[in-house]
């Protein structure tokens, strides 16, 4: 369902703005413009998908099949006051903010939410990144469906409560995980200990969950409320409070995580 | 390296017993006996392994090669009490418990710390699992290294100041890390959203730290300050307090986290 005369206008120029717009580039769409506040960032991501970098908004072409706006959601309502496209189909990549967002922006409108992390400068295969779609009516969500296709074996429908749900869970499960990871490895470093020595324990512990519930598959101290270990771990985190708090929370949570 | 003639006991029957005794096992140990103070749980693991299930410690047979003591680390110090062995090689398997815990056992001891998590019904290839190894004295330590060789490529000397060290590093990246996704698939659950759909972001998140400092792949609205998204997150969360609470504390974690 490749449709390559599609032409796309990108609104935004940051990780998600830059993975999405790689994609539909190798998929075959045109990108027309890049749309950045900051010249630099529109100029590199427009250099790398052959398209133009604007820093204002009236100069947003009215041509586009396609507008992606993928900004920092604090900034996106702002942003939508300066758009009004009538009945182009535009979309937000937000698992956060609602449909609705968009509608005063045009007559078509819907979500293109990847979930994925997405760095600037980690490729990724798009073809396994679930997209969740949806659309201001049937014929637009359709069309967006269509449209996610070409770039992703996985597509779902999924409306603005059941998104900001799994993009919280999706916070958890990411965000925060990386953020775990980050601790360790912050840990051995001032330990001169290699980091990668955890590697095979951190791909074992994502991958041991496809299995099932990841509460039966919990292991360590806390879930056996081993306290003399965990006693002496606190201890070697005198020195870091913030990690010596988590430390206490996320244990004390292991605990009484009774499901 | 293989050396088929040693013959082992085991001591405990937890996750790291089971998958230690079948890895030994399989490269051709024989196992002599499983001890567990749960009579059901030193059978059911003598079994798996053609072992003789005990469950008394003045059972323990003196003409091993190698008594490997696999308990919660709690009852360890107790444990080693009732253990006189003379000179027979005996180890435990703890990542926090400093090496002469094992002092009075024998002449000859040493830790043989998997890192690894593992369960007792999930299959896992020790040839990936880096052991660590640490012996009294040189000679033993030698002797140790050489049949941890045996089980896995990623042998590793890592005397206990630092194996403690790591085994907290350990603990963020895969115990906790597990909460996490424990916590998505509680919410996810509640929401009625499958829990496969954050898979592919899951393994994803585990992936990319191979290329470096994971604060530096830290995506998501606590590392953009993104105050909107955390709100509405926070409201969602109205009926979980400690997930709330969690959630604040890594955000904040996140946030402040320069490295």
């Amino acid at each position: 369902m490749k449709n390559p005369s599609l032409k796309i206008v990108l609104i935004g120029a940051g990780n998600v703005a830059t993975q999405l717009g790689l994609a539909f580039n190798k998929s075959g769409y045109k990108i027309l413009q890049v749309y950045s506040q900051t010249s630099q960032s529109a100029r590199v991501l427009a250099l790398k998908l052959r398209a133009n970098p604007i820093v204002n908004l009236n100069h947003l072409l009215p041509t586009a099949d396609l507008y992606i706006i993928s900004v920092k959601d604090d900034a996106l309502e702002h942003l939508c006051k300066k758009i009004r496209l009538k009945n182009k189909l535009i979309v937000h990549t937000s698992g956060s903010l609602p449909i609705n967002v968009l509608r005063k922006t045009s007559l078509n409108y819907g979500v293109l939410y990847p979930l994925q992390t997405l760095s600037k400068n980690k490729a990724i295969n798009f073809s396994s990144v679930p997209l969740c779609v949806e659309g201001n009516t049937k014929a637009t969500e359709s069309k967006l469906k269509a449209i996610a296709k070409t770039l992703s074996k996985q597509v779902y429908s999924i409306h603005s409560d059941k998104r900001k749900v799994l993009h919280l869970a999706a916070v958890f499960a990411s965000n925060f995980t990386n953020h775990m990871y980050a601790l360790s490895y912050k840990l051995l470093k001032k330990n001169a200990i290699p980091f990668e020595i955890l590697l095979p324990l951190i791909h074992e512990t994502a991958d041991k969950i496809k299995y099932g519930n990841p509460s039966q598959m919990q292991t360590g101290p806390a879930v056996r409320n081993d306290k003399l270990v965990m006693k002496m771990h606190l201890t070697l985190l005198c020195d870091e409070k913030r990690m010596k708090k988590l430390y206490e929370a996320i244990s004390k949570s292991i605990l009484k995580n009774t499901d």
